[in-house]
């Protein structure tokens, strides 16, 4: 963990070292990735299934053995804990509800020089969803990203998931269930990728192609980007605390670590005015890591990549905040709203003492795919905007015609493209036989 | 060009093979671009001056050379013809005013558990804009870049722009007046792209990139994208009419070739229910072609890429449309709002017979900026969206900590994260000492 103070004389340099730190796995795996993408457009099915017998140590051995039946969705939904089973449903409730509110609305309206403009939003046919093995299989995932798609009113849901060893996971089969997937197919890696976005005899393509995958499932996502829509390419996650000294340090400190555990590369950030209360929290954070199951992860992330910058004032928060455009940004303050206003660039914002991040990567309801490696100054969250995409539409008759196409047809000609310029040229004639 | 029959009993295989002909520049470039964008990356603006010198045959010899100063575009910009300059001012009025209806209003509201959720959009602090030199220097291109970009918020926006020999376009530079372009940079290719997402001393880095340009500079945008927002991946223009027999055949065999003049790989395809109409057509774009100053370019699309599909009823049109996912869909038919909601994949869509898609090139209002090669599947055109992002927040009192607070622990359990859980469990334990 590093401490810094904004009234270092040589703040400013270890600082922008922070900024500049993006932690990124850069592994040379493209050139891995665009074989296995030739191979499965090439041979399909046939290139999945060795794929899968060498990176999962499993055989699909029967067509039944490729993919998971709806029936093991619900009897996993139903075999839950009933405590989980409600919570698993009160996140979804919130997620949809919070994604209905994204939904844009079609525009249709008639301008005064008479043309009709507009645009219709509409769901994309089919998406994709990865859902890593192992480990990293979290339901609340799946929901994040499946949900968003239900609310577009994407009609085919496809979940592609390695099931290593042949093991599946049952609470990923459980909010897979819940969230209304519909088809589950048991391979993973650039493969599954591969498949989705080409096709294979036995998968059909989608349209977009979401989810968070290991380096080759990113890469795969980044090199098919234009086949299909993606979502945008994820790095470790982050978080940024701002906090005043009159919280419990042991709260921050929780908060700081909640990010640490998630990965060795996940970087914790404190920022606060107060010596003491820097010093506190980090006190905390060592005796909360004794305690942690997740010490081993939490205690790398934290030692590596762990930062608590001492400022004079609260009032310098937003810059560094900007600068380091985090995916999650706490603000435990006395006096949240200004911070709120003055913080452009974050993923999404924790407003006041009683928001931990935690919160929202469960049941706050907005998505917790969210931008990092300071991708928050252009992208945004997954949303319902994801599955969508826009048509606009012009109609003119013919005095609008009359009305704005010579314009038209002047800029066609000074760039040089007659036909552009016949083609409005033509229907402002009159008189003219066909 | 091709002529199809729905009824032909080698339809659907004819079909298919269009469907799949995506046209795409596959040129093997991205090794070049790669090597481009590291040496950028490593050497700044020395870089950029040595791939100056040897791509566009010019060396930029003073420092007031690099970069094009406002002066002379507000020069260029009163030197325009009347005619062509109110042109201008037309489609930048009416392009801003589409663009204003697209801006996405704050949301903020406190849900019945107490929990206040909302999201913030706000615009990217820069955008860069890549003008193509030589043929493809569009004004209008320039405008419907840099609008949405200004109307989004944007407060920095600059141009790159290669001027092969030293030759500037004054039409572009009219137009970024117009526009209110900040920066202009003589800089054109991958070099042009690497410098706007990584930075040079002399050109601070953007957040977004988005233009046209050729396959290098399509690939530096491929590469680059995570490191910034780009726009969508763009191929060869093309059209589909879909037009019913009281059309008059001039109108439509001009507007096949406004998209046919573009590129030698553009491509323009009719959909008819009427023979004879289709035989009228086909004869008049040959007389059209004759007539043309950009015949060889228009005459190679048609020849290579143009396709008649007579089709028994127009019935069989929304099908064959949303296969095809066309970046412009004309719907020139007696009936065309059916067809409106029916076609669930395209671009743009031009409505009735007064509305030639060069109309929505210039002037309309819509950009034309638009998803190409069946990308209309998942894509969208340009807009005010691609230069925002969109800040989530949520904020909880004790109350609705309270109250969705367990349901958060329970899934974080399940999860094997127990960092998560706790940061949500010691605020909801109470009297605890800090």
């Amino acid at each position: 963990m590093k401490r810094l103070k904004t009234s270092d004389p040589d703040f400013a340099k270890a600082f922008a070292r922070i900024v500049a730190d993006r932690r990124d796995a850069d592994d040379d795996v493209s050139r891995d990735v665009a074989r296995i993408l030739a191979k499965v457009k090439a041979d399909g099915d046939d290139a999945l299934a060795d794929f899968t017998t060498r990176f999962d140590k499993w055989t699909p051995a029967s067509e039944a053995d490729w993919r998971i039946a709806p029936e093991a969705c619900e009897a996993a939904f139903k075999a839950l804990d009933p405590t989980l089973r409600q919570a698993l449903e009160t996140a979804a409730e919130r997620i949809t509800a919070y994604h209905r509110e994204q939904l844009p609305a079609r525009r249709d309206y008639r301008d005064d020089q008479g043309v009709r403009l507009g645009a219709i939003w509409r769901p994309v046919d089919a998406a994709g969803l990865y859902v890593p093995g192992g480990r990293a299989a979290y339901p609340s995932s799946l929901l994040m990203n499946a949900i968003p798609a239900k609310v577009a009113g994407v009609e085919r849901l496809v979940i592609v998931t390695p099931t290593p060893g042949g093991q599946v996971n049952d609470l990923v089969l459980a909010a897979a269930h819940l969230a209304g997937v519909d088809e589950i197919w048991r391979v993973g890696g650039a493969q599954a990728i591969a498949a989705l976005a080409y096709g294979t005899e036995r998968i059909r393509p989608v349209d977009v192609v979401t989810g968070p995958g290991n380096a080759w499932v990113a890469e795969a996502k980044r090199q098919l980007y234009g086949t299909v829509g993606i979502d945008m390419v994820a790095g470790p996650s982050e978080i940024l605390v701002i906090a005043d000294k009159d919280n419990r340090a042991r709260h921050i400190a929780a908060d700081l670590l909640s990010q640490a555990e998630h990965d060795p590369d996940a970087q914790s950030i404190l920022i606060t005015d107060d010596n003491d209360f820097a010093d506190r929290v980090a006190d905390r954070v060592g005796i909360e890591l004794a305690m942690l199951k997740t010490r081993k992860v939490a205690e790398a992330s934290w030692k590596d990549h762990g930062v608590i910058i001492e400022v004079e004032s609260l009032d310098e928060a937003p810059a560094l905040a900007n600068a380091l455009a985090a995916e999650h940004v706490e603000l435990a303050v006395a006096n949240p709203e200004p911070l709120l206003e003055s913080i452009r660039h974050a993923g999404s914002v924790f407003i006041g003492r009683h928001a931990p991040e935690a919160i929202g990567d469960y049941v706050a309801g907005p998505n917790h795919v969210l931008p990092t490696g300071r991708r928050a100054r252009f992208a945004s969250g997954l949303s319902v905007l994801d599955f969508m995409k826009r048509t606009s539409f012009i109609e003119l008759d013919e005095a609008a015609l009359a009305a704005i196409g010579p314009a038209a047809v002047a800029l066609a000609e000074a760039e040089g493209l007659p036909a552009h310029a016949r083609s409005i040229a033509v229907r402002l004639e009159e008189g003219e036989t066909k």
